[in-house]
Protein backbone atom coordinates (compact mmCIF):
# COMPACT_ATOMS: atom_id res chain seq x y z
CA UNK A 1 0.00 0.00 0.00
CA UNK A 2 1.42 3.10 -1.14
CA UNK A 3 1.57 6.13 1.79
CA UNK A 4 0.16 8.79 0.66
CA UNK A 5 -4.00 8.92 0.19
CA UNK A 6 -5.16 12.03 -1.41
CA UNK A 7 -8.68 13.37 -0.94
CA UNK A 8 -10.30 15.32 -3.47
CA UNK A 9 -13.33 17.28 -2.83
CA UNK A 10 -15.02 18.66 -5.99
CA UNK A 11 -17.84 21.12 -5.32
CA UNK A 12 -21.20 21.31 -7.39
CA UNK A 13 -20.22 23.75 -9.56
CA UNK A 14 -17.39 22.02 -10.75
CA UNK A 15 -19.17 18.72 -11.16
CA UNK A 16 -22.48 20.21 -12.72
CA UNK A 17 -20.41 21.80 -15.50
CA UNK A 18 -19.39 18.80 -18.00
CA UNK A 19 -16.49 20.41 -19.83
CA UNK A 20 -14.79 21.37 -16.07
CA UNK A 21 -15.62 17.91 -15.28
CA UNK A 22 -14.15 15.91 -17.42
CA UNK A 23 -11.31 18.07 -17.11
CA UNK A 24 -10.91 17.46 -13.45
CA UNK A 25 -11.70 14.42 -13.52
CA UNK A 26 -8.51 13.37 -16.19
CA UNK A 27 -6.08 15.27 -13.76
CA UNK A 28 -7.97 13.22 -11.45
CA UNK A 29 -7.18 10.05 -13.65
CA UNK A 30 -3.76 11.04 -13.63
CA UNK A 31 -2.79 11.41 -10.23
CA UNK A 32 -0.74 8.79 -8.97
CA UNK A 33 -1.26 6.53 -5.44
CA UNK A 34 -4.46 5.90 -3.50
CA UNK A 35 -7.48 9.03 -4.20
CA UNK A 36 -10.94 8.76 -2.26
CA UNK A 37 -12.98 11.92 -4.43
CA UNK A 38 -16.04 13.21 -2.08
CA UNK A 39 -18.57 15.62 -4.93
CA UNK A 40 -21.41 18.07 -3.82
CA UNK A 41 -24.24 18.50 -6.48
CA UNK A 42 -26.05 21.23 -4.60
CA UNK A 43 -27.30 23.28 -7.19
CA UNK A 44 -28.75 20.04 -9.72
CA UNK A 45 -30.16 19.02 -6.13
CA UNK A 46 -32.04 22.36 -5.92
CA UNK A 47 -32.84 21.91 -9.71
CA UNK A 48 -34.42 18.62 -9.60
CA UNK A 49 -36.61 19.86 -6.73
CA UNK A 50 -37.54 22.61 -8.33
CA UNK A 51 -38.78 20.73 -11.10
CA UNK A 52 -40.65 18.50 -8.60
CA UNK A 53 -42.42 21.47 -6.99
CA UNK A 54 -40.47 20.80 -4.15
CA UNK A 55 -39.33 24.62 -2.98
CA UNK A 56 -35.55 24.57 -1.07
CA UNK A 57 -35.09 26.03 2.26
CA UNK A 58 -31.78 26.87 3.25
CA UNK A 59 -30.73 28.10 6.64
CA UNK A 60 -27.24 29.80 7.50
CA UNK A 61 -25.97 27.82 4.01
CA UNK A 62 -27.37 24.88 4.63
CA UNK A 63 -29.68 23.21 3.29
CA UNK A 64 -33.21 21.95 5.18
CA UNK A 65 -33.79 18.43 4.73
CA UNK A 66 -37.37 17.14 4.98
CA UNK A 67 -38.80 13.82 3.47
CA UNK A 68 -39.38 14.97 -0.06
CA UNK A 69 -35.98 16.76 -0.16
CA UNK A 70 -34.24 13.61 1.41
CA UNK A 71 -35.76 11.76 -1.48
CA UNK A 72 -34.24 14.23 -3.63
CA UNK A 73 -30.45 14.68 -2.56
CA UNK A 74 -30.70 10.63 -1.94
CA UNK A 75 -31.66 10.55 -6.22
CA UNK A 76 -29.58 13.53 -6.89
CA UNK A 77 -26.04 12.88 -5.04
CA UNK A 78 -26.17 8.96 -4.71
CA UNK A 79 -27.64 8.57 -8.20
CA UNK A 80 -27.29 10.95 -10.68
CA UNK A 81 -23.93 12.63 -9.99
CA UNK A 82 -22.51 9.85 -8.22
CA UNK A 83 -23.05 7.33 -11.23
CA UNK A 84 -22.10 10.35 -13.52
CA UNK A 85 -18.68 10.85 -11.66
CA UNK A 86 -18.09 7.06 -11.68
CA UNK A 87 -19.10 6.39 -15.40
CA UNK A 88 -16.76 9.08 -16.29
CA UNK A 89 -13.61 7.82 -14.20
CA UNK A 90 -14.30 4.14 -15.46
CA UNK A 91 -14.27 5.69 -19.36
CA UNK A 92 -10.73 7.09 -18.03
CA UNK A 93 -9.63 3.79 -16.61
CA UNK A 94 -9.71 4.77 -13.08
CA UNK A 95 -11.44 1.83 -11.55
CA UNK A 96 -14.27 4.20 -9.26
CA UNK A 97 -16.69 2.64 -7.06
CA UNK A 98 -19.26 4.87 -5.67
CA UNK A 99 -20.40 5.28 -2.14
CA UNK A 100 -22.91 6.81 0.44
CA UNK A 101 -22.38 7.14 3.75
CA UNK A 102 -24.79 3.75 3.98
CA UNK A 103 -22.62 1.38 1.59
CA UNK A 104 -20.23 -0.55 3.50
CA UNK A 105 -21.96 1.86 6.85
CA UNK A 106 -18.53 3.56 5.85
CA UNK A 107 -19.70 6.80 6.96
CA UNK A 108 -21.62 7.26 10.26
CA UNK A 109 -23.74 9.54 11.65
CA UNK A 110 -26.69 10.82 13.79
CA UNK A 111 -29.43 13.03 13.07
CA UNK A 112 -28.67 16.74 14.09
CA UNK A 113 -30.54 17.37 16.95
CA UNK A 114 -33.34 20.47 17.21
CA UNK A 115 -31.76 23.55 18.31
CA UNK A 116 -33.13 26.85 17.13
CA UNK A 117 -33.25 25.09 13.38
CA UNK A 118 -34.89 22.42 12.33
CA UNK A 119 -32.34 20.90 9.60
CA UNK A 120 -34.46 17.45 9.33
CA UNK A 121 -32.79 14.62 8.01
CA UNK A 122 -29.61 16.49 8.07
CA UNK A 123 -26.26 14.06 9.88
CA UNK A 124 -23.46 14.76 11.92
CA UNK A 125 -20.76 12.82 10.90
CA UNK A 126 -19.51 10.74 14.45
CA UNK A 127 -16.85 8.86 12.24
CA UNK A 128 -15.84 7.02 8.86
CA UNK A 129 -14.98 3.12 8.41
CA UNK A 130 -11.60 3.28 7.75
CA UNK A 131 -11.21 -0.14 7.20
CA UNK A 132 -14.22 0.21 4.70
CA UNK A 133 -11.77 2.46 2.31
CA UNK A 134 -8.57 1.20 2.89
CA UNK A 135 -9.94 -2.58 1.52
CA UNK A 136 -10.82 -0.86 -1.49
CA UNK A 137 -8.02 1.37 -2.12
CA UNK A 138 -6.01 -1.56 -1.17
CA UNK A 139 -8.21 -3.38 -4.50
CA UNK A 140 -6.72 -0.68 -6.49
CA UNK A 141 -10.43 0.79 -6.44
CA UNK A 142 -10.91 4.62 -6.54
CA UNK A 143 -14.32 5.44 -3.98
CA UNK A 144 -16.22 8.13 -4.94
CA UNK A 145 -17.87 9.35 -2.32
CA UNK A 146 -21.65 11.24 -2.09
CA UNK A 147 -22.19 14.11 0.66
CA UNK A 148 -24.92 11.39 2.50
CA UNK A 149 -23.89 9.68 5.43
CA UNK A 150 -25.81 7.12 7.66
CA UNK A 151 -27.68 6.81 11.08
CA UNK A 152 -28.63 3.14 12.00
CA UNK A 153 -31.88 4.63 13.26
CA UNK A 154 -32.94 7.32 11.38
CA UNK A 155 -31.09 5.92 7.37
CA UNK A 156 -29.76 8.10 4.95
CA UNK A 157 -28.74 11.66 6.11
CA UNK A 158 -27.81 14.86 4.29
CA UNK A 159 -24.15 15.65 4.99
CA UNK A 160 -22.37 18.97 3.60
CA UNK A 161 -19.53 17.49 0.94
CA UNK A 162 -16.61 19.40 2.76
CA UNK A 163 -17.46 18.32 6.06
CA UNK A 164 -17.69 14.79 4.26
CA UNK A 165 -14.42 14.88 2.86
CA UNK A 166 -13.12 16.13 6.05
CA UNK A 167 -13.93 13.70 8.16
CA UNK A 168 -12.98 10.99 5.41
CA UNK A 169 -9.33 12.61 5.47
CA UNK A 170 -9.66 12.83 9.53
CA UNK A 171 -10.61 9.12 9.51
CA UNK A 172 -7.85 8.04 7.17
CA UNK A 173 -5.24 10.00 9.03
CA UNK A 174 -6.30 9.01 12.72
CA UNK A 175 -6.33 5.24 11.67
CA UNK A 176 -2.88 4.96 10.51
CA UNK A 177 -0.34 7.48 11.66
CA UNK A 178 2.44 6.14 8.59
CA UNK A 179 -0.28 7.10 5.73
CA UNK A 180 0.03 11.04 4.54
CA UNK A 181 -3.37 12.25 3.82
CA UNK A 182 -4.01 15.01 1.67
CA UNK A 183 -6.85 16.54 1.52
CA UNK A 184 -7.60 19.14 -1.73
CA UNK A 185 -10.96 21.67 -2.03
CA UNK A 186 -11.37 21.85 -5.85
CA UNK A 187 -13.28 24.42 -6.58
CA UNK A 188 -13.83 27.45 -9.68
CA UNK A 189 -11.81 29.57 -8.10
CA UNK A 190 -7.95 29.32 -8.02
CA UNK A 191 -7.48 29.53 -3.95
CA UNK A 192 -8.20 31.77 -1.37
CA UNK A 193 -8.46 35.19 -2.65
CA UNK A 194 -7.19 38.59 -1.14
CA UNK A 195 -9.40 40.38 -3.42
CA UNK A 196 -12.24 38.58 -4.07
CA UNK A 197 -12.73 40.03 -8.13
CA UNK A 198 -8.75 39.77 -8.90
CA UNK A 199 -7.86 36.01 -10.02
CA UNK A 200 -4.90 36.67 -9.61
CA UNK A 201 -4.87 37.48 -5.58
CA UNK A 202 -4.35 34.22 -4.43
CA UNK A 203 -3.13 34.19 -0.97
CA UNK A 204 -0.76 31.33 -1.17
CA UNK A 205 -0.33 30.64 2.67
CA UNK A 206 -3.07 30.21 5.41
CA UNK A 207 -2.24 29.51 9.36
CA UNK A 208 -4.34 30.26 11.90
CA UNK A 209 -2.72 33.59 12.35
CA UNK A 210 -3.32 35.12 9.13
CA UNK A 211 -6.43 33.12 8.93
CA UNK A 212 -7.71 35.41 12.17
CA UNK A 213 -6.51 38.71 10.60
CA UNK A 214 -7.87 37.83 7.16
CA UNK A 215 -11.48 37.22 9.18
CA UNK A 216 -10.84 40.48 10.75
CA UNK A 217 -10.18 42.09 7.94
CA UNK A 218 -13.19 40.87 6.24
CA UNK A 219 -11.22 38.80 3.07
CA UNK A 220 -12.46 35.60 4.14
CA UNK A 221 -16.47 35.41 5.04
CA UNK A 222 -19.24 33.33 3.93
CA UNK A 223 -18.66 29.85 2.67
CA UNK A 224 -14.73 30.08 3.28
CA UNK A 225 -15.16 30.11 6.71
CA UNK A 226 -16.65 26.85 7.27
CA UNK A 227 -14.30 25.21 4.38
CA UNK A 228 -11.35 26.89 6.11
CA UNK A 229 -12.37 25.93 9.32
CA UNK A 230 -12.56 22.57 8.20
CA UNK A 231 -9.42 22.53 7.10
CA UNK A 232 -7.42 23.39 10.55
CA UNK A 233 -10.13 20.79 12.29
CA UNK A 234 -8.30 18.52 9.94
CA UNK A 235 -4.76 19.59 10.58
CA UNK A 236 -5.24 19.26 13.67
CA UNK A 237 -6.69 15.59 13.42
CA UNK A 238 -3.67 14.47 11.61
CA UNK A 239 -4.56 15.46 8.25
CA UNK A 240 -0.65 16.26 6.69
CA UNK A 241 -1.71 18.78 3.93
CA UNK A 242 -4.50 20.80 2.76
CA UNK A 243 -4.97 22.71 -0.47
CA UNK A 244 -7.41 24.73 -1.84
CA UNK A 245 -7.31 25.23 -5.15
CA UNK A 246 -8.98 25.52 -8.88
CA UNK A 247 -10.72 22.64 -10.17
CA UNK A 248 -8.70 22.98 -13.62
CA UNK A 249 -4.89 23.07 -12.01
CA UNK A 250 -5.91 20.14 -9.82
CA UNK A 251 -2.31 18.30 -9.18
CA UNK A 252 -0.34 21.39 -10.20
CA UNK A 253 0.42 22.60 -6.93
CA UNK A 254 -1.39 25.90 -7.05
CA UNK A 255 -3.80 27.40 -4.88
CA UNK A 256 -3.90 28.41 -1.19
CA UNK A 257 -1.99 25.71 1.21
CA UNK A 258 -3.21 25.84 4.60
CA UNK A 259 -0.94 24.59 7.50
CA UNK A 260 -1.18 24.99 11.56
CA UNK B 1 -15.03 -18.97 1.14
CA UNK B 2 -18.69 -20.77 1.52
CA UNK B 3 -19.65 -22.48 -1.98
CA UNK B 4 -23.35 -21.72 -2.01
CA UNK B 5 -24.34 -18.33 -3.95
CA UNK B 6 -27.95 -16.89 -3.72
CA UNK B 7 -28.85 -14.41 -6.17
CA UNK B 8 -31.89 -12.96 -5.62
CA UNK B 9 -33.57 -10.37 -8.04
CA UNK B 10 -36.49 -8.71 -6.22
CA UNK B 11 -39.22 -6.69 -8.60
CA UNK B 12 -40.11 -3.05 -8.30
CA UNK B 13 -43.44 -4.12 -7.59
CA UNK B 14 -41.77 -5.43 -4.22
CA UNK B 15 -39.48 -3.21 -3.50
CA UNK B 16 -41.70 -0.48 -4.27
CA UNK B 17 -44.23 -1.45 -1.12
CA UNK B 18 -42.44 -0.41 1.97
CA UNK B 19 -44.18 -3.50 4.16
CA UNK B 20 -43.25 -6.04 1.31
CA UNK B 21 -40.00 -4.70 0.78
CA UNK B 22 -39.06 -4.94 4.82
CA UNK B 23 -40.49 -8.09 5.14
CA UNK B 24 -38.40 -9.26 2.00
CA UNK B 25 -35.06 -7.53 3.59
CA UNK B 26 -36.01 -9.32 6.77
CA UNK B 27 -35.81 -13.05 5.00
CA UNK B 28 -33.26 -12.04 2.82
CA UNK B 29 -31.13 -10.34 6.19
CA UNK B 30 -31.42 -14.45 8.01
CA UNK B 31 -30.57 -15.80 5.09
CA UNK B 32 -27.32 -17.61 5.27
CA UNK B 33 -24.10 -17.63 3.20
CA UNK B 34 -23.13 -15.24 0.36
CA UNK B 35 -25.58 -13.33 -1.04
CA UNK B 36 -26.42 -10.64 -3.54
CA UNK B 37 -29.45 -8.66 -4.39
CA UNK B 38 -30.76 -7.08 -7.74
CA UNK B 39 -33.70 -4.93 -7.64
CA UNK B 40 -35.76 -3.27 -10.25
CA UNK B 41 -37.80 -0.15 -10.06
CA UNK B 42 -39.61 0.40 -13.10
CA UNK B 43 -42.66 1.37 -11.45
CA UNK B 44 -40.84 4.39 -9.71
CA UNK B 45 -39.03 5.15 -12.46
CA UNK B 46 -42.04 5.98 -14.46
CA UNK B 47 -43.93 7.77 -11.70
CA UNK B 48 -40.63 10.15 -11.36
CA UNK B 49 -40.64 10.61 -15.33
CA UNK B 50 -44.21 11.34 -14.91
CA UNK B 51 -43.69 14.06 -12.04
CA UNK B 52 -40.85 15.30 -14.28
CA UNK B 53 -43.23 15.53 -16.94
CA UNK B 54 -41.29 12.87 -19.24
CA UNK B 55 -43.37 10.63 -21.11
CA UNK B 56 -42.38 6.79 -20.39
CA UNK B 57 -42.30 4.77 -23.85
CA UNK B 58 -42.74 0.88 -23.70
CA UNK B 59 -41.86 -1.10 -26.79
CA UNK B 60 -42.51 -5.33 -26.02
CA UNK B 61 -42.68 -4.90 -22.51
CA UNK B 62 -39.32 -2.50 -22.24
CA UNK B 63 -38.72 1.04 -21.92
CA UNK B 64 -37.15 3.07 -24.21
CA UNK B 65 -34.31 5.14 -22.84
CA UNK B 66 -33.74 8.37 -24.73
CA UNK B 67 -31.18 10.79 -22.76
CA UNK B 68 -34.20 12.45 -20.38
CA UNK B 69 -35.07 8.84 -19.39
CA UNK B 70 -31.73 7.51 -18.72
CA UNK B 71 -31.37 10.47 -16.29
CA UNK B 72 -34.82 9.08 -14.66
CA UNK B 73 -33.31 5.78 -14.23
CA UNK B 74 -30.00 6.94 -12.93
CA UNK B 75 -31.26 8.66 -10.40
CA UNK B 76 -33.92 6.28 -9.46
CA UNK B 77 -32.21 2.96 -9.62
CA UNK B 78 -29.02 3.90 -8.84
CA UNK B 79 -29.54 6.23 -6.32
CA UNK B 80 -33.59 6.01 -4.70
CA UNK B 81 -33.94 2.49 -5.11
CA UNK B 82 -30.56 1.37 -4.58
CA UNK B 83 -29.63 3.28 -1.62
CA UNK B 84 -32.75 2.65 0.26
CA UNK B 85 -32.38 -0.75 0.20
CA UNK B 86 -29.12 -0.58 0.88
CA UNK B 87 -29.87 1.87 3.72
CA UNK B 88 -32.46 -0.66 4.92
CA UNK B 89 -29.99 -4.14 5.08
CA UNK B 90 -27.72 -2.10 7.03
CA UNK B 91 -30.53 -1.14 9.60
CA UNK B 92 -31.04 -4.70 9.67
CA UNK B 93 -26.91 -5.56 10.19
CA UNK B 94 -25.87 -6.58 6.71
CA UNK B 95 -23.30 -5.42 5.63
CA UNK B 96 -24.74 -3.85 2.06
CA UNK B 97 -22.56 -1.77 -0.96
CA UNK B 98 -25.36 -0.69 -4.18
CA UNK B 99 -23.47 -1.20 -7.49
CA UNK B 100 -24.63 0.05 -10.53
CA UNK B 101 -22.69 -2.21 -13.93
CA UNK B 102 -21.02 1.01 -14.09
CA UNK B 103 -19.40 0.52 -10.29
CA UNK B 104 -16.03 -1.77 -10.40
CA UNK B 105 -16.75 -1.80 -14.03
CA UNK B 106 -19.10 -5.06 -12.67
CA UNK B 107 -21.59 -5.48 -15.42
CA UNK B 108 -20.30 -4.45 -19.02
CA UNK B 109 -22.54 -4.20 -21.92
CA UNK B 110 -23.01 -2.55 -25.74
CA UNK B 111 -25.72 -0.18 -26.82
CA UNK B 112 -28.32 -2.15 -28.04
CA UNK B 113 -27.95 -2.23 -32.06
CA UNK B 114 -31.29 -0.69 -33.69
CA UNK B 115 -33.01 -3.00 -35.72
CA UNK B 116 -36.98 -2.49 -36.03
CA UNK B 117 -36.82 -0.56 -32.42
CA UNK B 118 -34.75 2.05 -31.68
CA UNK B 119 -34.40 1.45 -27.31
CA UNK B 120 -31.93 4.08 -27.07
CA UNK B 121 -29.44 3.64 -23.99
CA UNK B 122 -30.34 0.38 -23.40
CA UNK B 123 -27.61 -1.75 -22.84
CA UNK B 124 -27.21 -5.70 -23.95
CA UNK B 125 -24.93 -7.29 -21.14
CA UNK B 126 -21.31 -8.88 -22.53
CA UNK B 127 -20.66 -10.26 -19.31
CA UNK B 128 -20.04 -9.33 -15.56
CA UNK B 129 -16.99 -8.40 -13.51
CA UNK B 130 -17.18 -12.02 -11.26
CA UNK B 131 -13.96 -10.97 -9.17
CA UNK B 132 -15.46 -7.98 -8.27
CA UNK B 133 -18.36 -9.63 -6.59
CA UNK B 134 -16.31 -12.71 -5.05
CA UNK B 135 -13.83 -9.92 -3.68
CA UNK B 136 -16.55 -8.08 -2.06
CA UNK B 137 -18.91 -11.43 -1.23
CA UNK B 138 -15.14 -12.85 0.32
CA UNK B 139 -15.16 -9.11 2.61
CA UNK B 140 -18.39 -10.48 3.82
CA UNK B 141 -19.99 -7.46 2.09
CA UNK B 142 -23.50 -8.40 0.15
CA UNK B 143 -23.82 -6.36 -3.20
CA UNK B 144 -27.00 -5.17 -3.69
CA UNK B 145 -27.00 -4.50 -7.63
CA UNK B 146 -29.12 -1.97 -9.46
CA UNK B 147 -30.57 -3.10 -13.12
CA UNK B 148 -27.96 -0.64 -15.18
CA UNK B 149 -24.95 -1.85 -17.22
CA UNK B 150 -21.81 0.13 -18.41
CA UNK B 151 -20.56 0.41 -21.37
CA UNK B 152 -17.10 2.57 -21.81
CA UNK B 153 -18.09 4.43 -24.68
CA UNK B 154 -21.58 5.40 -24.01
CA UNK B 155 -21.72 4.85 -19.93
CA UNK B 156 -24.92 3.96 -18.24
CA UNK B 157 -27.22 2.20 -19.98
CA UNK B 158 -30.75 0.57 -18.98
CA UNK B 159 -31.23 -3.00 -18.89
CA UNK B 160 -34.32 -5.42 -17.24
CA UNK B 161 -33.65 -6.31 -13.64
CA UNK B 162 -34.47 -9.97 -14.36
CA UNK B 163 -31.19 -10.25 -17.00
CA UNK B 164 -29.01 -8.15 -15.07
CA UNK B 165 -29.67 -10.94 -12.17
CA UNK B 166 -29.43 -13.80 -14.67
CA UNK B 167 -26.59 -12.59 -16.09
CA UNK B 168 -24.74 -12.25 -12.94
CA UNK B 169 -25.80 -15.96 -11.53
CA UNK B 170 -24.27 -16.82 -15.07
CA UNK B 171 -21.31 -15.00 -14.30
CA UNK B 172 -20.80 -16.23 -10.66
CA UNK B 173 -21.19 -19.97 -11.64
CA UNK B 174 -19.04 -19.66 -15.07
CA UNK B 175 -16.21 -18.54 -13.16
CA UNK B 176 -15.85 -21.17 -10.22
CA UNK B 177 -17.41 -24.44 -11.29
CA UNK B 178 -16.93 -25.23 -7.16
CA UNK B 179 -19.20 -22.88 -6.44
CA UNK B 180 -23.21 -23.49 -6.52
CA UNK B 181 -25.28 -20.81 -7.72
CA UNK B 182 -28.87 -20.11 -6.73
CA UNK B 183 -31.16 -17.90 -8.82
CA UNK B 184 -34.41 -16.77 -7.09
CA UNK B 185 -36.69 -14.58 -8.67
CA UNK B 186 -39.14 -13.03 -6.10
CA UNK B 187 -42.32 -11.52 -7.08
CA UNK B 188 -45.53 -10.64 -5.67
CA UNK B 189 -47.46 -13.82 -6.40
CA UNK B 190 -46.73 -17.79 -4.94
CA UNK B 191 -44.99 -19.09 -8.06
CA UNK B 192 -45.82 -19.85 -11.79
CA UNK B 193 -49.49 -20.22 -11.80
CA UNK B 194 -51.60 -22.64 -13.29
CA UNK B 195 -54.33 -20.68 -13.56
CA UNK B 196 -53.66 -16.55 -12.97
CA UNK B 197 -56.52 -15.80 -10.51
CA UNK B 198 -56.19 -18.80 -8.18
CA UNK B 199 -52.96 -18.00 -6.18
CA UNK B 200 -52.56 -22.04 -5.02
CA UNK B 201 -52.29 -23.37 -8.10
CA UNK B 202 -48.46 -22.86 -8.03
CA UNK B 203 -46.89 -25.25 -10.64
CA UNK B 204 -43.94 -26.88 -8.54
CA UNK B 205 -41.52 -27.52 -10.99
CA UNK B 206 -41.44 -26.70 -15.02
CA UNK B 207 -38.57 -28.14 -17.01
CA UNK B 208 -38.32 -27.58 -21.16
CA UNK B 209 -40.88 -30.15 -21.94
CA UNK B 210 -43.58 -28.72 -19.24
CA UNK B 211 -42.58 -25.12 -20.37
CA UNK B 212 -43.23 -25.69 -24.08
CA UNK B 213 -46.21 -26.90 -23.08
CA UNK B 214 -47.70 -24.58 -21.15
CA UNK B 215 -46.54 -21.71 -23.39
CA UNK B 216 -49.06 -24.08 -26.39
CA UNK B 217 -51.72 -23.77 -23.76
CA UNK B 218 -51.08 -20.12 -23.43
CA UNK B 219 -51.00 -21.07 -19.41
CA UNK B 220 -47.72 -19.02 -19.45
CA UNK B 221 -47.79 -15.86 -21.37
CA UNK B 222 -46.55 -12.37 -21.30
CA UNK B 223 -43.71 -11.03 -18.88
CA UNK B 224 -44.01 -14.89 -17.52
CA UNK B 225 -41.76 -15.58 -20.70
CA UNK B 226 -39.03 -14.14 -20.93
CA UNK B 227 -38.40 -14.77 -17.09
CA UNK B 228 -38.03 -18.37 -18.15
CA UNK B 229 -36.23 -17.83 -20.77
CA UNK B 230 -33.83 -16.41 -18.88
CA UNK B 231 -34.00 -19.30 -15.94
CA UNK B 232 -33.48 -22.03 -18.40
CA UNK B 233 -30.74 -19.97 -20.28
CA UNK B 234 -28.94 -19.68 -16.74
CA UNK B 235 -29.30 -23.45 -16.22
CA UNK B 236 -27.80 -24.13 -19.42
CA UNK B 237 -24.75 -21.56 -18.18
CA UNK B 238 -24.12 -23.57 -15.00
CA UNK B 239 -26.65 -21.99 -12.61
CA UNK B 240 -27.46 -24.83 -9.97
CA UNK B 241 -31.05 -23.86 -9.50
CA UNK B 242 -33.49 -21.78 -10.14
CA UNK B 243 -36.78 -20.75 -8.52
CA UNK B 244 -39.66 -17.98 -8.67
CA UNK B 245 -41.27 -17.20 -5.65
CA UNK B 246 -43.22 -14.86 -3.50
CA UNK B 247 -40.96 -12.20 -2.18
CA UNK B 248 -42.72 -13.10 1.54
CA UNK B 249 -41.54 -16.64 1.30
CA UNK B 250 -38.00 -16.00 0.23
CA UNK B 251 -36.09 -18.82 1.85
CA UNK B 252 -38.92 -21.42 2.53
CA UNK B 253 -38.25 -23.40 -0.30
CA UNK B 254 -42.01 -22.47 -1.96
CA UNK B 255 -42.53 -21.34 -5.37
CA UNK B 256 -41.58 -22.81 -9.03
CA UNK B 257 -38.49 -25.41 -9.39
CA UNK B 258 -37.53 -24.45 -12.72
CA UNK B 259 -34.81 -27.46 -14.07
CA UNK B 260 -33.95 -28.48 -16.67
Amino acid sequence: MSNIINVIKVGGAVVEDPQLCHSLLKSFASMPGERILVHGGGRTATAMAAKLGIETKMAEGRRITDEAMLEVVTMVYGGLVNKRVVSLLQSLDVNAIGLTGADLECIRAHKRPVKTIDYGFVGDVDGINPLAFKTLLGLGAVPVVAPLSFDKDNGLLNTNADTIATEVAKGMAKSDSMTKVILTFCFEKKGVLADPDDEDSVISVIDREIYASLKADGIVSGGMIPKLDNAFAALDAGVAEVMITNAAELGKGTGTVIRL
